[in-house]
């Protein structure tokens, strides 16, 4: 079981522009040579900020095409927000705030033994990182760059670094970046 | 002759800290594995902005031991500032101000056929690429966050597009991506 920030993000380390378009990023992936597939079938739970939720619920055409429902996940998910959301029928989604370790206690519980998806955004992700329970990032560089907007991972990551144990090009438009997140034992002094 | 771009990022797109420091860089790469010697071999012309020369000469202690000079290039280099700085002994450093493009002509007149490496910092580059002069994007990714400071390319490029053109792993502390701007022909309609 792991705790994995899976997401796509420009050259230049943003998530989605200032006002969370995501149109430059569809152009760049071909889905057929794309990780996503087989990633989320060893999902046992998700965990996404309420702009990507609303994001998701936005445009949700493709998914109730497929199933009736604009909820593209079978997964139980947990939304982080201060308001009351509205949810999708038949969605398994919960709605949390403030910290994340009993929310990742409860999506551990409900996953199955199967890892957990910080969906994003990237402080969200950074909550999870500071708590000591993000051990993946797993990153589809785009060939692009935005120049402002959502940033990737809102944190300054060196100590303990982020190792770089895969990398994946798919075509001219995209490259996958896969890092593990080296814990520190814990009571490690931090030496450098 | 290819007017190049060629910088050591974080992931999440910042070429320095706040503050212009660059220690977290050094421990991520191996020079053994690095592209800079096959690259600086056919550099015929160098631009850079004061801070990424004033950080050089600051810096200039290696350079030093090896040649009694802190300024580490043989070739002619522009140094773009409205200030008047300090030139190091033999160093052929040309101050500049303003727009890049009668700069260009001259490193090319210089460069003999070389390459034009545009050394940072990222406006600089991106003044370059909106003028229409920039070839290549040459990105070593070291495997760290910074989470605020100086940006890689501070502009939105998608149309014409990024194309991936290489992607070389350097261990786990550093991927070196590289990139072609795809350049609209006179005249071309930009479609969508």
């Amino acid at each position: 079981m792991r705790t994995q920030y899976y997401t796509a993000t420009s050259l230049d380390g943003f998530i989605a522009t200032e006002d969370d378009v995501l149109d430059w990023l569809f152009p760049l992936g071909d889905p057929s040579t794309s990780s996503y597939t087989a990633f989320v079938a060893e999902v046992g739970a998700l965990a996404m900020g309420s702009t990507t939720y609303e994001w998701i619920l936005r445009h949700g055409e493709q998914a109730e095409a497929k199933t009736g429902s604009p909820w593209p996940y079978a997964q139980p998910t947990w939304v982080f927000t201060r308001r009351v959301l509205p949810t999708p029928a038949g969605a398994d989604v919960r709605l949390a705030s403030g910290d994340v370790r009993p929310v990742h206690a409860a999506m551990h519980e409900a996953a199955g033994g199967k890892n957990l998806w910080i969906v994003g955004g990237g402080d969200l992700a950074g909550q999870f990182h500071d708590a000591g329970l993000l051990d993946e990032l797993i990153v589809q560089v785009g060939s692009v760059t935005l120049g402002r907007g959502k940033p990737l991972f809102p944190r300054r990551v060196l100590h303990p670094l982020l190792r770089l144990v895969s990398v994946q090009r798919m075509g001219s438009g995209m490259v996958e970046l896969r890092y593990e997140v080296e814990r520190m034992p814990a009571g490690a002094v931090r030496c450098r």
